[in-house]
């Protein structure tokens, strides 16, 4: 059973189904086990398998074709589901300390399943028990078992019907009583009703709720968590003077439910309060690391995007590959992967997966060193600003990964055309889940601000105090160069010379700095001519603070995936076909900066555009042989994957037929057939009452 | 009641009610009523009334906030409001001759109302009737009766499970045999069953199914149609010998049915063929001019589409004239509309609406002449360049209508955060509905080839034998001046300047020269080099031709918009507006270029590429305080737009908060509670299975 690195295990990674897929798995550059191996490493790989295999045999997650659940009935499941990932219980607390990259292996595992399931479980366990843990006192450590036996069930309750991004408007208020020495929690109107509160509508029993504080005779002490109880863990009903309920039917992740509450008045006991306090030390380390190290959900939310975004490309690759139209003579017709139009449409999404996979899992790392620190009470200056740093690359990282993927399920839809829009290849669902990940944890638009102000704080602290830029994590201190790469012009004049990231690095750096100096003059004279830094900050940043942002974290996910790939630890047979993943998607992504490289000067002449081009189709004709095993190294299994179009074997036309006849009632006439039949319609008969 | 340019008729467009919109409403800077006049015109809006009052008076209408209806009860309810759309007839036959823009109007109407509506009713009445009529012979004309009493319900059966685009691929057959004088249709295997067959999966009685033709003795004759009777009217039970169901949920548009139909062995009775033969000249015009002038569905794609992004940007202004979120200072909070990002990620958007419909129903008209000509048997040379001309403009202006859609839904989706996410609020809906407008009557990008087709066949002819360009629509005659035009440079240097729809119309004409002349030399570049006309053509695509149709279909948009808002008789209130939202789209849509502008040169230097960005954004800021306004007159009664945020009065959270305490069993808790409270997890229970 030993893995080699040549052959892969065949146990772990099995042979796929012969069948129309084999043309191009025989085509491809280089083995998908070795790059399976190479990409997620043979543990991650196991852990990953037992978790699918475990799904796969059990009844409670078979998969349901054609079957028209109610909302009701798929909430049911989903909770089921759920209690039985506890019961499976795939990652111990202990493991996550041993091993943080299962963490984010478990999530893409249950987020690859549903994303319904993903989300349950990973707010309650993580994201409310972060909440709990990480500001929460000894007392609340019996909080956390409780959590981790499912005895109580937790949310997180900060947005409002009214409020979401202005945090400092929430206006849920705690009081708190010397007499009965309680905190009252009071939701003074409909409009403050927590609302949108993942994820457990109707089966939360206690809430982590953000309200402002008042301590008599005092003034607002501004947002503190408590942790209020809002339904008997033994009937699930409510608790007395708290009315909850469930916000309704979303777009997507129908499976688990939104809450909201209006807390008219709620008595928290005391103590129920959370707030920093000392935890034996070990303990605290432990889950700093561990649970701790999701606190921030953006970097979270990369990876949930990442995962919808590889099911997509896979099933819409899968079905190009199989799916034959047109061809160069009447007789034969060849498979639309071969149109340069079609490799245009899907190849650099497949790139991203790539460059944005490894970027999700270096910042998911770079986010355990900073828990790590937290945790072992550091508070050196290079921990606060490898605070600072991970948050402006998690508010830009997290834009970028949720609008590539919707964009990327899009295409994918559109480029399968009819197929791509029934319901049962998933494609529609995959862009229904991710739609949130656009919205929670804040706004793209307004999280971007966040980056762009990141960086110009750091200009502003050059120009006045002469600073240099420095960060933890090196993603600025090229920033230090500045002067003399605004000289810098794109002198690449061949498509073999632009074929390697490289070309893209120097490009994307020169455009960092060339939208840093832009947005930080900008900002001044908008200041000098009169606005408030308020307005200055809003007239700057669709043209230039929205943009300085994109192009920093792109340039990031470039410059870690290029480093990743010209490590001298490749496998040699992948250093090509990685190399080209890498200058696709670095290449691609500039192509949509073009008209600003123009603008500044870096680009100029009809030749650098048609380089920049003609180089992304070049590496997408390249790549399209090696695109069903690229495929075939980021698919979970089929039951998995769940799409008829998309099955590892490419028998496009069986397999949706075969789903096609199990649809409910797929022969059976409408129940309703004496509309037609019998009851025939007056034609204008009801046209007098118009 | 009669009604005044000035005031409107109260009747007719009644007064809003007071509340949190009535800011913005009173700042605007023209009467919505003489914007809705001069739009739709008096008679328009009263038809459009009389449709609207109809249905939000009957119950067979009512909608049910809340209900989780069942797809199978959700089908019986659209297919018994079309046949409650017969009994009203809204619009006969004479009607649509005397006033053909009330066919689109009745779509918008329909379509606002429930896409899976329209289509039901559009695919029988005027897809399946034209069909049947066009390409008919006398006898057909009782179809005709019978599908407008709906006595039998029709379907067109064209797209097979393994073939689209490329209909001469087609597999089923049609065999004629002498003995019986019948045609046997005949689906060879299930690849040639005929799949996605809009719209009526479970009541279609009568399919037109196009089917190659073969005659003893004699080769193929290619793809005809023919109509085939799938199932007994009287039982709605399949006829022997067709296995006929549907093909289950879609992403959208799950109201109506697609079918798919495996013919084994069919008989189609002798003269059930359809052929073109003659028809009484009067009734042969009048079909042409009504039936017939629907005969090309892109043209009605493009009238979708446009309904929907209007009903997605009036849900998502109103909601952003209402919602408020940070401000200036902490006690202050200002409607999201005030901020430039929503105002950019939005207005172009609502520039785009009125451009579009404008495009839509002129290019509807041009249509409705063509319909004439061909049924008043005009052969002439005019009439068939008339007929190239419309197919180009549809084939590019379906995508760009539908994309844009696309698009937009998905902007207006983000922009109004979570509560756009929340399908009571209806931008989901619209999403899915729309998303089939990119793909069928062909997928978009494969339809833009025929578009590009179009102008370098027309260059061809220019270089190869001198012609001039001329079409009769005159959307190629400004090609003739290519050369000078390729010399022109954009020259305007203050935004002041450039707030103008003619600086546009400047850049796109040199911009689809200068993609012209650039298609035409690569193409003639790849093929001698050795490329096939075939492989010369799919290499061109992306990087030339692509770019070429929009360019030119855009161009089309924005000079019919521009002369219309120049015309004389607008009035002099609105020409301000007008020309801002002319001028918005036509800057938004070119910006999108730039890169190409700077790369031929257009463009030069830093300055041009800032003035258009700032020329947009000063443009948004210019129309923020209309927006309500013009969402007010392309918004329909809010029980049509049925979207808690997007109500006319603007209670925003009052209407929400309603709708929340609608849905069912809210407050209820969960049937399954049990299953949390009693039956407990145990915890790593089922490890040991692993």
């Amino acid at each position: 059973m030993a893995s080699t690195v040549e052959g892969g295990d065949t146990a772990l990674l099995p042979e796929f189904p012969r069948g129309p897929l084999d043309t191009y798995r025989a085509r491809a550059s280089f083995s998908w086990k070795e790059l399976a191996l190479f990409t997620e490493g043979e543990d991650t790989l196991r852990f990953k398998k037992t978790i699918f295999s475990a799904l796969e045999n059990d009844p409670l997650f078979a998969r349901s074709p054609g079957a028209d659940l109610s909302l009701e009935k798929y909430r049911e499941l989903n909770f089921l589901r759920c209690k039985r990932i506890f019961e499976y219980d795939f990652l111990s607390v202990e493991d996550m300390f041993k091993s943080p990259l299962k963490v984010p292996a478990l999530i893409q595992c249950l987020g690859m399943y549903d994303s319904s399931l993903a989300a349950k479980y990973l707010l309650h366990s993580l994201v409310f028990g972060s909440a709990v843990y990480s500001s929460g006192s000894e007392r609340h450590l019996t909080y956390i078992q409780k959590i981790f036996r499912m005895e109580i069930f937790g949310c997180f309750a900060l947005t409002e019907l009214s409020h979401g991004s202005n945090t400092k408007a929430i206006r849920t208020t705690a009081h708190y009583d010397p007499a009965t020495e309680e905190f009252i929690i009071h939701s003074p109107d409909f409009e403050a009703a927590k609302f949108w509160v993942g994820n457990m509508g109707k089966t939360a029993t206690h809430a982590v709720v953000f309200a402002k504080l008042h301590v008599p005779g005092d003034q607002c002490h501004g947002l503190h968590p408590f942790i209020v109880q809002i339904r008997d863990p033994k009937t699930l009903l409510p608790m007395p003077g708290v009315m909850v309920g469930d916000i309704g039917k979303k777009l997507g992740q129908n499976g688990h439910l939104r809450l909201w509450a209006a807390l008219p008045k709620v008595a928290a006991q005391p103590g129920l309060r959370l707030a920093s306090a000392s935890l034996p030390q070990d303990v605290r380390q432990r889950f700093g690391a561990s649970l701790g190290s999701l606190s921030s959900g953006r970097v979270s939310i990369v990876s949930l995007a990442v995962l919808n975004l590889k099911l997509a490309v896979a099933i819409a690759l899968r079905f190009s590959a199989t799916r034959r139209q047109f061809g160069p003579t009447e007789e034969e017709e060849i498979p639309v992967l071969e149109y340069p139009m079609q490799q245009w449409r899907l190849l650099p999404y497949l790139a991203a997966i790539y460059a944005l996979d490894h970027f999700s899992k270096s910042l998911f790392l770079d986010l355990v060193e900073l828990q790590r620190g937290l945790a072992s009470g550091d508070r050196s200056a290079r921990q606060a600003e490898l605070g600072h740093e991970i948050h402006a690359l998690a508010s830009a990282g997290k834009p970028l990964a949720s609008w590539t993927t919707q964009q990327g399920i899009q295409e994918c839809r559109e480029a399968c055309g009819g197929h791509g829009y029934l319901a049962m290849n998933r494609l529609g669902v995959l862009r229904d889940d991710n739609d949130p990940n656009c919205t929670y944890e804040g706004d793209n638009n307004i999280l971007l601000q966040q980056t762009s102000n990141y960086l110009l704080g750091l200009l502003a602290h050059r120009v006045q105090d002469g600073a240099c830029f420095r960060s933890p994590l090196k993603s600025v201190d090229f920033l230090d160069a500045y002067p003399g790469i605004l000289d810098q012009k794109f002198e690449v004049s061949s498509v073999a010379d632009c074929l390697d990231s490289a070309v893209a690095l120097a490009a994307y750096k020169w455009l960092v700095c060339y939208l840093l100096r832009e947005t930080y003059q900008k900002l001044n004279q908008e200041k000098r001519s009169g606005s408030s830094d308020f307005e200055a900050r809003n007239k700057c940043q669709v043209s230039h603070g929205r943009p300085l942002a994109l192009a920093f974290v792109e340039l990031t996910v470039v410059q870690r995936f290029h480093e990743h790939v010209h490590q001298p630890c490749v496998p040699p047979l992948l250093r090509a076909v990685l190399g080209r993943l890498s200058a696709l998607y670095a290449l691609w992504s500039l192509s949509r900066h073009a008209a600003l490289l123009y603008r500044g000067g870096y680009f100029s002449g009809e030749q650098a555009g048609e380089v920049l081009e003609s180089a992304v189709l070049a590496l997408c004709s390249q790549l399209k042989d090696d695109a069903v095993a690229l495929v075939d190294v980021i698919a979970p299994p089929d039951f998995v994957l769940d799409s008829p179009i998309g099955r590892a074997d490419g028998e496009l036309y069986k397999n949706l037929w075969g789903a096609v006849l199990q649809e409910s009632k797929v022969l059976e006439r409408a129940s309703w057939w004496p509309e037609f039949s019998v009851n025939k319609p007056v034609i204008g008969g009801l046209k007098s009452k118009l």
